[in-house]
Parts: C-alpha cells; structure tokens; sequence
C-alpha cells in the first residue's frame, strides 16, 4: 500500500508534467483530488495550482497558511497570482500580501487594484521597456544581458522617460532590421494598445480580431502599466464558450464535473425551483380549462405537442440570437430585418407543422375541429415562442441581464402559458 | 445616392480595417451583404473574405471565375486558402489549383492531402528552418536577410538535411545567448510537436495546456511539413464553444445569424421533425391514461409538471458531462463515482422537490392521494431523467454520436415517457 503511494508520488513529482497533474487532479472525485494535492511536492505545488480551475485553488488555498500560500506563488505569473488572492478573504488576502517583498507586493497590488474581469485584471507587469531614441543594437545588446524573456515577448513596449506609451518594437522586426537604425524608425505606432479598464471580452476580440500574441496596457494617463499575452485571453475565450452553455442549463461558470455531491445539489436546486414557478404557472393556465379537458380528454393528450414545439422553435432563435450577441453581430441596425425574418420563418415552418400534426391529429382522433384547433395553436405558439426568443435577449441584455441564464426559464414559461391558453382556450370556443 | 455609395466606398476601402469590413458583412442582411462585397476593392477581397464564416467564403466565391479566386487567394495564408478550396466542388478546386503558380500549388496540396479539421489542415507551410550546427550569429544574419517574417515566429525549426525535425530553437533564447554557440547548443528538443494527423481538438488541447504560441507539425517519416500559429488553434477553441451550445439547440455549427429566411427554415424544420417525433410519443403515453384523466381532470392539469422537471434536472446532468467529455475530465475512471453522485442529488433534490410540489398540490386540490402520486413521480423521473443525463452522452461518445446533438432530444424523450408513465400509471393505481 506504501509502496503503491511511492510510486504515485514520484510520478506526480518528476513522471508528470505540472499541467498534467493539475489535469488529473481536476478529473478525480474530491477524496482522491485530497490525496493527490497532499503527494504533490512544495516546491511544484505553485506550478500546478495556477492549471487548476479557481474553485479548485481556493479550496486548496484555504487549507494552508499566508506564509505557505506566499512561498506558493514565488515562482508564478504575476496574473495569475492576482487571480488566486482575489478569491480569497479580504483579510487572508492583506495578510499574503504583507508576507511577500516590496517589489512582488507593489506588482500584484498594481493589478489588484482593477477588477478582475478587466484587461488590468488579466495583465502580467513583466514588460520589457526600451527608449525610441536608441539604436537596434543597443537593443540587441540589452536583451541579451537578461537571462531569460518573459514568456511570448513578440514584441518590445516603447516609452519616453515618464513612462508613456509611444509604441511598439515587433521582435521580427528588430531580427529583420538594420542594427544601425533607431527603435523610433522600426517601431509602429499604430499598434493595437488596451486600456487597463476594458473589459476582458472587448480584449478577447481586439486579439482575435488582429491576431495578437501580446499587448501593451496602458493606464487612464497614457503610461505603461503591463501587457496581456494570448494564453491569458484564450482562457478568456474557452470560458466565454463556457459561460453561454452552462448558464442555459442553469449551472454556474465555475461548476465543477467532481463537486462533492452537495455542495452540486444546492447549486442545481436554485434553478430547479426558479423553474417550478414555471410549471406551476403553466399548470394554473390548464387548470383554467379543467371543464373543457374533462369533456374533452384528447386535449390533454395533444396539449404537451403545443408546448413543447413552440419551446423548441423559440429555444433555436433565442441561442442564436445570444451567440450573435458574443459574436458583436446583433445591433440597432439590424434588429428589424432580423425580427421580419423570424416572423417569415415562423410563418413557414409553423403552417408546414401545423399542417402535418393536424393531419396525424386528424388520424388519430378523427375530429375535424379538434385538428383545426391544435393546427391554430402551433401557428399562434410557434409565432409567440420565436418573437420572444429573438426579443428577450435583446430586452435583457438592455436591462443587464443575462441573456443566457434568465433567457431560457422566460422562454419556457412564455410558450407553455401561450400554448395550453391558445390550444386550450380555442378548443373552449370551436370545440365544445 | 450615389454620392452615398461613393462614400460608403471610401469608408469600406480606406476607412476600415479589412477585419472591420468583415464584421460589418456578417452583421448585414442578405442584400446589404452583397451590395457591401461588391463595393469592396478587388486588390482588398482577400484580406476581407478570410474573415467572413465558412459559409459567407463560399456563397461570395460561388459567383467568381477561377482566375478570380486565384487572384483573390495570392496574397493569404496557405491555411487560410486551403479552408476556403475545401468548401468549393472539386471541379471548381482543381480549376483554380491549375490556374496559380507551381509553388503555390505545391504548398497548397500539401495542406489539402489532410482532412480540414486534422493539423495537417490547419498548418501553414511558411516555417523558417535551421541547421543545428551553424551559430547563432549565421541564424541572425541569416534572418536580416529577409523584408518580413512569418507571422507569430516564435521559433525556428531545428531540421537535418532530409528536413527531419530534431528541435526548436526559441526566438527569445536567440535573443539573449551568446552569438557564438551553435544552435544545436541553444535548441530545445523536449518541445510540443504536433503529428499531421491529430484531430484539432487535441492541437488546441496541447496549445492551451503548454502555452504555445506556434508548434511544428511533422509527417509520420518524422519530416518537417508546416507549422501551426495560435490564431488558427483561437479559432477551433471558438468554434468548440459554438458546437456544443448550438448543436444543443439543433443548429448548424456554420449557423449564419442573417441567413436569408428559406435556408434558415429549412435548416431548423429538421430538428423540429425530429422533437415532434418526440412530442408524439409523449402524447401516446398520455392517451393510454385516457380513461384515468377523464375520472381525475387534476391529472391533466398536473402532469406537465412532472415531465418538465426531470427534463430541467436531466439536462443539467447532460450539460455537465457534454462539457466534461469536452475538457477531457471524464474517463472510465471516475464514471462511477459521477453516476454515484447523481443518483444520490438525485435523491436529496428529488425528494425536496417532490415534497414543496406534493404539499403544494395538496393545498390546490386537497387530495392526499394525488399528492402522494405526484411525489413518487417527482422521484422517479428525477431520477430516471438525471441517470440518463449523465449515462447517454457517454454511450453516444462510445458510439461516435455527437453528444451535444443527439443528448437533448433523447434526454427529453426520456424525461417526458417516464415522467407521465410513472405519474399517470402510479395514479391508475393509487387514486383510482
């Protein structure tokens, strides 16, 4: 048994490559995460808490002490540190950060003081700066008194001497130029530059829109204050894709595939009673016609086709409308023609199904007004559900809401209501 | 007016980058869509149209002669045109292969011998390669004699005379070594290199996990044949997003938010046909209970209720592993202990839900009896309903179906057969 745990513990500490570990770790049950963060190594815990996810970091984090969680992060990206402190207590956080020397606090207190989900959030302060007025070999020789770059240095920050921004110097361009020639005849000005406020997503898309590796971020006065490198944003964007997902299932950003079973089940309640509300809604609509369904049963059996096909209808224009959303594509410029057309599909597509489940109604049933009854609701149900699922989201994102966490339980209860009170109500009128 | 469309044309020209013009394009309706192409300078159509969606590329390209598209392809990465090709019929591809110069072919058939979605498909073929036992000082000189450098040259390939790939040799340690050591000195061999034939989500997979910013890919001889830049692995993480989230909702992953309303309709009726099985099938469930719904109205009236939680709770399951299977979490390893998990949420959730809606429904309609159905039914499908969440996307993985596409309308078949089989059936049997 001890045996067994030796050799898992050397192939966590020297088989393993940390990111590998880190991969493991987040795919085990939460007894075995314990026990594989326990054989982990001092001296690597730092590289492999800075893979795991930030739920993970900070239920390890809050085991261990301001001195062990100081020593931790010697060795990370600055960013990446700022991250983890700030999913700590206020008063751990203080208590880190006195731990720690001069220089690393005055780093990470620069980055702390934005929020985290901005480019000053996300930005590392390890920018290697040159003057405009230097020639390229002075460069040259500079960059070779360091040992190392910071990781992805593709390009240099230009600056004057109070540390304003003037531009950058493009590695390949300093390997391709004449040594002769200056910083300020090679370097470009008109590089893509982040203000430390932006938000992360804006960010997102300024790289992938121009095909950054990295950044400068400068502060409200035009001053360097950092630069931003694409692994950073490639969180930001696999998280983004994450964000829409999870949230149309009700699940949180940061839910975790091996939570321990409770602390899941009272995440996943919340949503399950928000949507009680919309069965209990629905259900009162239906029990508005108990007198009709009791004459008529076959209602009852048709009624759950209604609802559940404008759902499905709606459901594909409100996923699609939230992805043109993320994507920028959907504006004031083109709400309407997006509107007339959803209102085109819903007249196609609601009369094709209209007409084939009226038909099977018709077979099934063999009353001509109960088929032209359930063929009215779908058109009716289908027209509503789409329109609300093209409009919500853009109504909510207006008033701050999250398309994709409310927009979904509002469509739910707007095409179950519409389709037992259409369905219900006509067969009230035609039917009986 | 037509001074507006001179002025229209000047912005779209000279105005805006080609990544804007882009933008703009998709976020248009069908017909601004081509009046903007059409506007678009010929000497600037290939900088714009590799921005646009797969789907756009082909619908612009579809209307252009050979010479065109190869005119239109001279100036844009191999990748990128090899993307495109792939999209047009093979007599269209031969054609403009025919028409462009020997080495543009060469590299193009290159790319194009590999499946799209493999490495080989989205590798560029512009690597500078070097020799190991030159000195760093030759690699610099050797690098000014070039105008430009390839894009997100982070490193150099390290290769032998047969072009077999030995090493890399980092930009950043170029930069800061000693000029006289040789590369071979500097190199590191221990670095990421990408097969040909891996699927893209394993290269992004290898991207996000080490950090790279480019990687060589080599063929299964061991050679050198291109390399890979994190602008195109950005792209496939985006795209992953998108899948998941749209597939769920029955969309197309190259789904187009202002695609011209027939081809939309047609597109989103399949998925509809599909579901309307699935609502036909809840339906005959339902109309076995006839009999039970016309001595009890209240059945009716609750029923949906029942189907639409296991449904809610299912797919909170299914979204969790669909996104689990996704960051490689999941593994024959801890499906157990995620199956034990669900079904003991599944009884602390069901049993709370199926409490507040017994009391509830007890409150209504004053009947112990259907109270008591009601609760056991709650159980049942929660349970049933969050089994098969997390048991279907990992039988469909196994089988090579697509989890995301398939999981939601299975799931909802599910949810809704044994949610009015137990609730229907148990109240046949206890209330009657």
């Amino acid at each position: 048994e001890s045996g067994a745990l030796t050799q898992v513990k050397r192939i966590l500490n020297s088989g393993l490559a940390p990111v590998d570990v880190a991969h493991l770790i987040e795919s085990s049950p939460p007894k075995a995460r314990k026990l594989l963060w326990e054989l982990v190594d001092k001296d690597l815990e730092g590289e492999v808490i800075q893979h795991l996810s930030e739920e993970l970091q900070s239920h390890f984090l809050s085991d261990m002490s301001a001195e062990e969680v100081a020593d931790l992060t010697a060795d990370m990206d600055t960013d990446d540190v700022a991250d983890m402190l700030q999913q700590l207590p206020e008063r751990v956080t203080q208590e880190i950060l006195e731990s720690m020397d001069d220089q690393d606090r005055a780093r990470l207190e620069a980055i702390m003081g934005y929020p985290e989900d901005s480019a000053g959030g996300l930005m590392n302060t390890d920018t290697i700066t040159v003057r405009p007025d230097i020639t390229l070999d002075v460069v040259l020789r500079y960059l070779r008194r360091h040992k190392t770059l910071p990781p992805m240095t593709d390009n240099l920050a230009v600056v004057n001497r109070q540390n304003e921004f003037i531009g950058i110097l493009p590695v390949s361009k300093l390997l391709v130029s004449d040594p002769q020639q200056t910083v300020r005849e090679v370097m470009t000005t008109d590089s893509r530059v982040i203000q430390a406020t932006q938000h992360e997503s804006e960010v997102a898309k300024v790289f992938e829109r121009h095909d950054l590796v990295s950044a400068p971020v400068i502060d409200a006065s035009g001053k360097l204050v950092g630069r931003i490198t694409i692994d950073d944003v490639v969180d930001v964007i696999r998280d983004e894709g994450d964000h829409s997902l999870l949230s149309m299932a009700g699940l949180d950003d940061e839910e975790d595939t091996f939570a321990p079973a409770l602390k899941s089940s009272r995440r996943r309640l919340v949503w399950l009673f928000i949507n009680l509300l919309t069965a209990f809604t629905a259900a009162t609509v239906i029990g508005l016609f108990k007198d009709t369904i009791e004459q008529i049963v076959a209602l009852a059996v048709l009624m759950p086709i209604v609802a559940s096909m404008g759902g499905i209808a709606g459901s594909q224009v409100l996923t699609l409308v939230i992805r043109g959303q993320a994507l920028g594509h959907i504006s004031n410029a083109n709400i309407n023609w997006l509107l007339r057309r959803e209102v085109l599909i819903a007249g196609i597509n609601g009369t094709l199904l209209a007409l084939v489940i009226s038909l099977i109604t018709f077979l099934w049933f063999g009353d001509p007004y109960i088929s032209l009854v359930i063929a009215l609701a779908i058109v009716i149900n289908i027209t509503f559900a789409m329109l609300a699922g093209a409009v919500l989201p853009i109504l909510m994102k207006a008033k701050g809401i999250d398309p994709a966490l409310a927009g979904s339980v509002a469509l739910t209860t707007i095409s179950d209501v519409v389709g037992f009170m259409s369905f219900l109500g006509l067969a009230t009128l035609i039917v009986l």
